[in-house]
């Protein structure tokens, strides 16, 4: 055992705190990439830690995957809301739409790998994902006041086009130019009519 | 054992390509809607012939299900190449989008089932997807040429656009409507720039 499980009760409870974060930290990486590899022993390796220590902050697989998950929608989220205080808020939501976008692979893959552990559908992940959602909500309608977006969108097809865009670029693993120029014809469908 | 399978030979083989066609006409409606009770076992009940019958014209599950979707993508392929004399190309390529869209939903579950049964990506029914890809490159040339998409998307990024949103469509159970709209943002993007 390492020093770190042994030590003294207070710093034990700051360790244990840090190897909470490590082991996050960790599996986010190893299962954002995805494959074979992946596994909650390989997450320990990598984070220096035994696997006893990974169970007793996550009793599963599956608790380990979301609160991977939770913690990737919460900060998607929190950067969401971050924008809302964008100067330009067009810019601020085509931005975060490309950025969610770019992001998807590894969130997809995380999100596989919880329900392939038995993860539910209706759990704590799936809270984080809605309040996502709603911050991306938030954003669409200052677009919208800006004029930056057309007024006659509603949140529900865009967020569809959101999560289509974002599969087609994670599982196709298309190239960033035809990516890019996909995003084009949405943003472009998004913008408000032009001429008279 | 039926009449069917006791014929004479002429008969027989008449009877032995009527089997086939009904063998697949069901399989298609079978695997297409997908879930538990998806099987080959459920294909010969309906088909009404025999488990036997079915594996004499299909050896593995993965062979019926691969013949399947040729036989979706070659019939999408010729609709597709029948609209290429549409006297509209505009509303034949965005009509036809929404067609392929709709149709989605039983497509991408043979083709998940046939991924399942251990079926190839490189085989007939990618050769078939390929010519289907083809045909609506074609049908996209005609409504450029008709000043009806515009002129500076290619193939890839609408082609990604297309499996996007009939992924969205067939996964997330989209309502129709919601679908409607989702479509609706991305021909805008496709149409040509207004104003002047």
């Amino acid at each position: 055992m390492s020093n770190r499980e042994t030590g003294g009760s207070r710093p034990q409870r700051a360790d244990a705190r840090t190897n909470r974060e490590r082991i996050l930290n960790v599996a986010e990486e190893v299962f954002g990439k995805g494959g074979e590899s992946a596994s909650t022993e390989e997450v320990a390796r990598l984070a220096n830690v035994g696997i006893a220590t990974v169970f007793r902050h996550f009793p599963t697989k599956a608790a380990l995957l979301e609160a991977v998950l939770v913690k990737r929608f919460d900060r998607l989220r929190e950067q969401a809301e971050a924008l809302l205080h964008a100067t330009d808020p067009g810019a601020a939501f085509f931005g975060f739409f490309s950025h969610l976008v770019a992001d998807a692979a590894g969130k997809i893959a995380i999100a596989e790998a919880l329900l392939e552990a038995g993860g539910d559908h209706d759990g704590d992940a799936a809270r984080a994902s809605d309040g996502l959602r709603q911050a991306v909500g938030a954003l669409l309608q200052h677009a919208q006041r800006a004029d930056a977006v057309r007024s006659d969108v509603e949140l529900p097809e865009v967020y569809a086009l959101l999560v289509a865009t974002s599969r087609a670029a994670a599982h196709a693993r298309l190239e960033k130019e035809v990516r890019d120029r996909m995003l084009a014809i949405v943003f472009d469908g998004l913008a408000p009519a032009k001429g008279p």
